[in-house]
């Protein structure tokens, strides 16, 4: 049998987050991978910040897909700087760098996860 | 201005892929991750397999999801052993294991991502 899990997202407690954050990929999954997977749907986060601006001890890979090019923009805050993303995209979050990101408008099918890499 | 890639997915050749794959993260981008992201959507790839059955040299896991919970499933083949998988799931497939898998049903907004461990 394949190792897999089903029973996802699994809802952990993160550091600058409102609430605890969904993932679908933890470090204690599959043997300890360098990365974790967290993040999700986002079409019902218009407006609606799931944290404030805040840092992770960890680089961060952020992608945003939507079925629709163009279908999902976010406004990424990086440091002191501000870019509106619209997707597909990806976007680089450097350690210990103050980051926030607000949904300005989600498709149904929109998506953005949270690639930390907990190897570095 | 943070880094980040919006021209994507780049399309890139994998060992027993039929045809080129779409990644959202190869090993070139944001200097160097230890994983790269393929995939995407699947709602058009219901009964059209990507691969044969085939290896690569890294792990990788598969992460599928899907607006509503069972609203897309694949048929995992990993080594002699076949498993139907509905999301959302993630699949642990280890370093030069075979593995295939067929979408056999996903709704619009489904997504599956092979996230590749470049590090090991």
């Amino acid at each position: 049998m394949p190792e897999l899990h089903t029973d996802l997202p699994v809802f952990c407690e993160v550091d600058g987050h409102y609430d605890p954050t969904p993932f679908f990929l933890t470090r204690d999954m599959f043997g300890g991978m360098p990365f974790e997977v967290a993040g999700g749907p986002i079409a019902h986060l218009v407006g609606r910040p799931v944290a404030d601006l805040h840092i992770h001890e960890c680089p961060e890979v952020y992608l945003l897909v939507s079925p629709t090019p163009g279908g999902a923009r976010i406004e990424v805050t990086v440091g002191d700087e501000v870019v509106e993303v619209a997707s597909p995209a990806t976007v680089h979050i450097p350690a210990r760098t103050p980051h926030r990101f607000v949904t300005l408008e989600a498709e149904q099918g929109s998506y953005c996860f949270g690639l930390l890499v907990t190897s570095a």
